[in-house]
């Protein structure tokens, strides 16, 4: 017996995303099924849509950023019950026998986990359909306890804007006077700005634009620097443990790396692709400075984001929209234009 | 009251080196007055000797690999006596006070270690000359010590192209059960070869060149991989924790990075320029990888090399030559024509 869900999909590359009525799997032992209140909207939403990675499987259903409650649990769930408040990110399932995946770092499961949409389920090669829909159904092992006190909404994007910085924050031991750069004030470095000053770091704004003194300071930031000013970043020079750079685009990072520490870090977040301008090396042997990057989270690690939210009252700040202005907000988002994530309410799909 | 000394110098970027006259400063009551009997041919003695760099300040008398017996020390001087046999490496002071310094991390210095030749000596503002020369007068904090029962020439080359290898051996915690690749076998290479396997790891050597098994099985390699053979490279996917890479200009580093395991890290220790072709990021985020650089090591770090390879009996393969033979070991050096660092017996000076 499946479920029949509303959602909203992608037919095409060119096709807005409208109403769509598919399938979701009969559960199974140890599913959980979830009711979706709140679907938060990632830029991979829109590339997922737009085919712009050329992997889309059509129609797609995009959403990885979902918080909801439970409706029913399969007989071998024993961690979840109906009317518990949990949350999905990014993958729903994993070999769960790698070293990776024992390490707790099912994204870099050797198989590959299986994403929230745009997959096949590794058990029955269905199609992966995610939260811009009423309900989801997920295997309890990748199903998150969202803290009582968290606001609904403004916790969805903590899925994966949320774990996307918490991730390297927490993988290169920042704390209590860690110096911490990020660049980028979206979704990402507006997370990234709150979970570092929670963590105890100084907190610098890396931006191209001036104007964002003001909103940068009251998500975290100790101090903003106009990277186009070339003395703004010569003070800055040798500073960083950790920068975090969540530039979505290519993108220079040749004049942030005189800015790290000896034995700095700055950890691409952002950006899958070619480094260019070219990655001048001297700097990196000359001061034992790395350039890696880092990919969402594991599943026991965004547990402790959502725990360490709920104990710090940390959440995203969000635009509420109705899933009707999902098209309309996916070109706001490519433009900037959002403070900082929107977040779908999945009741006006019922409108 | 000076000490004149013998040594070799190039007087301009086109001369060869030829004997060469000059005074070391009288010593000062931290330093140590060394005889050298050994010294080690670095790529860098040719590039400094050519204004290769474009930072030469001639005459340069250049190497910075050397063991000697100490002829006399300051009054202040604890650690060393008369008749000690005792080594110099790429630096003979730093501030000593910076927190890179107070770390142990001399070579990373925030106001730059005193290089030992072609550099200008932080207390009285006299030119350093490095090791191809009679004596050399270093304070006591930049002159380590020589185990009993290594072989003096053969111990030389573990002051620059040991302690590169070691460092981020170290750093990176290679040990039993580690996975460690290195690239090129040159001076570098060879010695990344036998200190890893001596540190417990399995090693492998990337080469572009058929032909090397035989001596690399020697040095230390467990399996050879030919870096231009596809298959040979895919067969090796994601094994290693760390990859050394010791190539010293220009290459291409995107084949090595599917190599490395999960969360690993290729250094550079060869290479200060522009990484070209453009690094591929993609792998690095997908698999938290990083590519990091690594220069020389610090003081109590090479002491610990010595020590480790006083204890595991190892040493560089090295062909001795006349101070006469120099430039023509620069140019067999420059076609990689020599197994695998020349040392320089400086008894030959007095010929
Ligand atoms: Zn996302
Ligand atoms: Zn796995
Ligand atoms: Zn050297
Ligand atoms: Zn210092």
């Amino acid at each position: 017996m499946t479920l029949k869900v509303l959602g909203y999909a992608a037919q095409s590359a060119t096709d807005a995303l409208a109403p769509y009525r598919f399938e979701r799997r009969e559960p199974r032992a140890d599913d959980v099924v979830i009711e979706i209140l709140y679907c938060g909207v990632c830029h991979s939403d829109l590339h997922n849509a737009r085919n712009d990675w050329n992997n889309t499987l059509y129609p797609v259903v995009p959403g990885h950023e979902i918080v909801g409650r439970v409706l029913s649990v399969g007989p071998q769930v024993t961690r979840f019950q109906a009317g518990d408040h949990v949350a999905v990110g990014c993958m729903v399932d994993s070999c769960q026998h790698c070293a990776a995946c024992e390490r707790g770092q099912e994204q870099y499961c050797v198989e590959f986990p299986t994403v929230t949409y745009n997959a096949l389920d590794r058990h029955d090669q269905r199609p992966t359909y995610g939260g811009y829909s009423e309900q989801i159904v997920v295997t309890e092992q990748f199903v998150l306890k969202v803290p009582a006190g968290l606001d609904l909404p403004a916790s969805a994007p903590l899925l994966c804007a949320g774990i996307t910085t918490w991730s390297p924050l927490r993988h290169w031991k920042v704390g209590k006077g860690s110096k911490v750069a990020v660049v980028g004030l979206g979704g990402l470095g507006h997370m990234a700005l709150k979970l570092a000053k929670a963590l105890g770091a100084d907190v610098t704004l890396f931006t191209r634009s001036p104007g964002k003194e003001q909103d940068a300071r009251r998500l975290g930031a100790d101090r903003i620097v106009l990277s186009t000013d070339a003395q703004q970043m010569a003070a800055v020079g040798g500073q960083f443990d950790l920068i975090v750079d969540t530039v979505p685009y290519v993108h220079d990072v040749n004049p942030y790396v005189p800015t790290l520490a000896v034995g700095g870090t700055l950890v691409l977040v952002g950006y899958l692709g070619e480094l260019e301008p070219a990655l001048d090396t001297s700097p990196l042997v000359l001061q034992r400075k790395s350039v890696a990057g880092s990919l969402i989270g594991g599943i026991a690690e965004t547990q402790e984001l959502l725990d360490f939210c709920g104990a710090h009252g940390i959440t995203s700040d969000v635009e509420v929209i109705r899933i009707q202005d999902i098209n309309a907000a996916f070109e706001r988002m490519l433009n900037s234009d959002v403070k900082y994530r929107f977040v779908i309410d999945m009741a006006s799909l019922q409108a």
